[in-house]
């Protein structure tokens, strides 16, 4: 039995790989490990079922045997410990790899995430301007650090790690914003990233899931 | 030689050991391991030196032999890696101890560290109410379920792990809102952990720095 996560059963982003279960879907296809979907409604995301599983009422959610996982950076974390392909092999390397999955998550993502919230919830309120402005802020500082680290090398520290695989998927969220454009060999990696056949694999399923719905 | 950390040369939070050298420190407290500290003052945090410890130019970073590694849930991770104490030994609990301490830093700190932000930098802008209400909201929606999940168990998922070392200095920065008092388990669980006395020499070595630059 292959391992199970859950994705929305409607894609908030119609189809642009930008909710949690992609970075998920893309470690499982860098690694060559197969992985069963089932799909949840925001209605029952936040039923005693799904937070039996995932406390916050969230996806992705990981389930296999007896283990049950939530939060996406700790399955992609599990992924790469528990398959090869993701991690360096050197201890020290492997150590800075997964320091690389934190920064992701905990350093750039913030701002990347609250900018696309901001966009959503506070487009009415009357400090919209001012307050996109700020988070554009924090956003360009951090990726003006992360390109000035990354130089003109093709990955953050030596091959394509899981730390490349969470900063990839975070920064796509950017896609639209023109902010990435700014620092071109930020968008040089992020196509890097896309355009990995694992990238597309796990790109063109969780796409096929939006397109179902939209037909149905 | 023991690993070196840094912390802040000046303590922002004046002692109350918020800052993200404190996790580190309480953690290589638990496992019993010495380590030293070097200080670093703000302007130095940018300079090229430290930048090339820390691409973003913050606390803490770890320095042993040739490794060098930064963010604080990195560098948690790997001391509970290197030495026991910190995380299970069966494979699938220590799986979810770290799913607990990625938790703690992408789900439950990003809204707690965004409300101390707004509080410093935030409070003569216009929309300073609605935006630390709508935090707020989004703080208590998180400790709701956490303590939903919690329950009346004395830790997060078995015996005390890193998950809730990570989840409790998370949780600290609430200690002045008052919020963290709604919800009584979560708070005896912050005490539970505050009185750990791995905590207390973490707690009175970050102490001692600001005490010792006040006399200064």
């Amino acid at each position: 039995m292959p391992p199970t996560i859950t994705a929305f059963e409607s894609s908030p982003d119609r189809g642009r790989g930008l909710a949690r279960d992609m970075r998920v879907r893309w470690a499982f296809e860098e690694v060559g490990q197969p992985y069963d979907v089932r799909l949840v409604s925001f209605s029952a995301m936040k039923e005693p079922a799904h937070r039996a599983l995932h406390p916050f009422g969230q996806i992705p959610t990981y389930e296999e045997g007896d283990l049950v996982l939530f939060e996406s950076g700790a399955i992609v974390l599990h992924i790469a410990v528990r398959h090869g392909g993701l991690l360096p092999d050197d201890a020290n390397a492997r150590a800075r790899a997964i320091a690389w999955m934190f920064a992701a998550l905990d350093t750039v993502e913030p701002p990347i995430f609250d900018r696309s919230l901001v966009q959503i919830l506070e487009r009415n309120e009357p400090w919209y301007e001012q307050r996109l402005r700020a988070l554009d802020g924090s956003i360009r500082k951090r990726l003006s650090d992360l390109s000035g680290r990354l130089g003109d090398a093709d990955w953050l520290d030596g091959a394509f790690s899981a730390g490349d695989l969470l900063m990839v998927t975070v920064l796509r969220r950017l896609n639209s914003s023109g902010i990435l454009e700014e620092y071109p060999n930020l968008a040089a990696y992020v196509a890097r990233g896309e355009a990995r056949p694992a990238f597309k694999r796990a790109f063109a399923a969780q796409l096929a899931i939006f397109t179902a719905a939209s037909k149905g």
